[in-house]
């Protein structure tokens, strides 16, 4: 007997009809024997059908009240689900963030799990009954309903399944597993049998949308392994677990890439200590995260520097800089968010030298210009002009051979 | 400086426009040197919708589950208010039923209120905050939610205007007070201007739906007066408080009637002690609820049996009967849903004589035949068929002079 934590996503929900399907694989795999929890996200459009309900009634809204209401999404659909497996004649129970109880900080709209209550859960599951869970919500500690932000629902399965010390978290999606690239963009992605911790949490943070890189870092930290399935079919699904040597040991497992960026350059910038203090201090004010900076070698005491961050801020990191370049005596800010950064992960980077200059070379070869490089241990990353995105990935995809499986 | 429960149905928060003018209502009150609480409904048909997607899960649903579920209508617009109020620089602030808390029994889909807590919202209201709670729903001792039935909104602000011991109870509704008639029904029905307890109770009861029944009887509990007014107009209103000297002694305050009626007659009962539990007994086990309840004089040991349910109950109610009468002998059931219950309700009734033979006459006179009748202190009565609804009303509107107001 085993305890399976389960996550099913917004399109794994969308209707009646899909619910009742995740309710026959629940149903499956109790009756094998196993204890089973059972973690939603709100039907599809759901979230952002409330969210823009928010916004009509307010631009700005308070975070209690934001996270009070789209929480509703998730409520819908455990309500549902337990219905129907009552239906089935399945004892069922379902659990929201104050009920279990999920405990995060005030973060509102982004909150963090602080911990994770076990007993009710605990008890429920002793008596047979399938807990079905609301994910993507909490409670502080004034018993303030808080969520936890896009792809929240991840998290609060790997959370759940950590605190429970349930021996798998299946994250139900609308692709069978993880692949070595987008298949809507290329056709030869190959789907990945395993993965390591750190290889997923680089590709979820360059743009992968399988997952959430908290849930990763959530999984990885507490050993909880996740199964990425289909929840339309049984077939495929990846692991995601820790290292190991039946692992696929490939220079590159993946290549991925993110269309959310927008690249700022801070011209002619004096060169003095404390002036990158100067610029992203306001950013970071305003909670605009900075993702890849490069500052250019220093030229008659002036240098440049540039960073991207999303899409979404790039307006207001603008306006804030604007006065920032009045203030420490640059000449100007500019904005390009015609970018996209592409990046391939791997493990086996480590110990293979050469990765980058392939990578360059390749770029180079079908013309895509490099406008900024950043690397990590396992992942490189460039930014490149928005419209290379699909060949850059493509390019990649074959440059480093990610369609045939190596032994 | 006063504290205000207002309460707004599900037309007075049907979009977001709406919901800004219940804000600026409350706003009013409040720059008026009030502490103003809100209680409000789901928007006009969320409800229904959710109670539909429940039964398209499972016909007959779990009750914990059912109530999680239609819980989130008013989960909705507390928080939209919230923001709109933030909006207009107003601090305010959502409560649901577990937070405020509302305590109840768990009596799932039709729960009591057993006791308001008033910390929380107390506090929030010294602060000057404008506290918006959700009607309609409650948490049992468990923690589930649970959810007060049709029309419990009106419930929640009176319990919790008792408790808050507030000057007033505001119900905000689409009608700007209570009328001595269905004003849709009879163009000539005037607007009270003050209502004693223990009519309203009846009028509530006999069929008028501007009040909840529970609503007034705690209202007259615990001594809470109760304004009814439109949530579209500073004009009217209705005020529902203790009989006082003040308050016009009509013999006749107001017409009333139901047409969810149906009537039932059990034929040729043997006239045994003991007959009428068998008969009733199974019933009340499926939570059918009786109505008028007529036995005719016994014949040569022989009686009819003859009342009246809802019409939902109907057919239930005579499947059941159908089996009670071959236990007990009796000839067979009939089934009329096609009747209609008018009453006439008025504290002057007590001191009035010749106020039944004069409803009986009026009705009468017109063709109208009376099929049942009952009687309280200050009510009358009568079952007539369905067709004859509106003629009666206004028959009984005439006979009675209600559409002038008299000193």
């Amino acid at each position: 007997m085993a305890l399976i934590v389960q996550k099913y996503g917004g399109t794994s929900v969308a209707d009646i009809e899909k619910i009742r399907n995740v309710a026959r694989r629940a149903v499956r795999i109790r009756e094998a024997g196993n204890q089973v929890v059972v973690v939603l996200s709100a039907m599809a459009g759901e979230t952002d059908r409330l969210i823009r309900l928010a916004q009509s009634a307010c631009p700005d809204p308070p975070g209690r009240e934001y996270d009070a209401l789209i929480a509703t999404g998730e409520q819908v659909t455990i309500t549902l689900l337990s219905m129907i497996l009552s239906e089935m004649n399945h004892p069922a129970k379902s659990f929201l963030g104050f009920q279990v109880r999920i405990r995060t900080d005030s973060a509102h709209a982004k909150a963090r799990i602080l911990e994770v209550e076990t007993a009710e859960i605990t008890q429920a599951l002793r008596d047979g009954i399938i807990c079905v869970v609301a994910g993507f919500q909490g409670v502080d500690e004034r018993g303030d309903i808080t969520t936890l932000g896009r792809g929240g629902s991840d998290t609060s399965a790997v959370a759940l399944a950590a605190a429970l010390k349930a021996d798998v978290c299946d994250i139900y999606t609308d692709v069978d597993g993880v692949y070595t690239t987008d298949p809507n963009l290329c056709a030869k992605a190959r789907r990945i049998d395993r993965i390591s911790y750190d290889e997923m949490l680089e590709m979820a943070r360059t743009g992968a949308k399988v997952l959430q890189p908290r849930s990763v870092e959530l999984a990885k930290k507490y050993g909880v392994p996740i199964r990425v399935k289909c929840s339309f079919s049984d077939e495929g699904g990846t692991l995601v677990t820790k290292e190991d040597k039946d692992m696929e040991k490939e220079v590159v497992s993946g290549v991925t890439y993110d269309r959310d960026q927008a690249k700022l350059t801070v011209v002619h910038v004096p060169d003095r200590p404390g002036i990158a203090g100067k610029i992203f201090t306001p950013l970071s004010a305003q909670n605009i995260v900075v993702d890849m900076i490069i500052q250019n070698a220093s030229l008659e005491g002036y240098t440049d520097l540039t960073f991207t961050v999303s899409k979404k801020d790039s307006r207001e990191a603008c306006r804030l800089l604007q006065d920032v370049c009045r203030e420490i005596g640059a000449a100007s800010v500019d904005l390009d968010d015609n970018v996209a950064k592409v990046s391939i992960i791997g493990v086996g980077m480590v110990s293979h030298s050469g990765v980058a200059s392939r990578m360059f070379s390749a770029l180079a070869h079908e013309g895509i210009n490099i406008l900024m490089i950043s690397t990590s241990e396992i992942k490189i990353s460039c930014v490149v002009q928005a419209k290379y995105t699909e060949l850059a990935v493509m390019v990649l995809h074959d440059t480093f051979g990610l369609e045939q499986k190596r032994d």
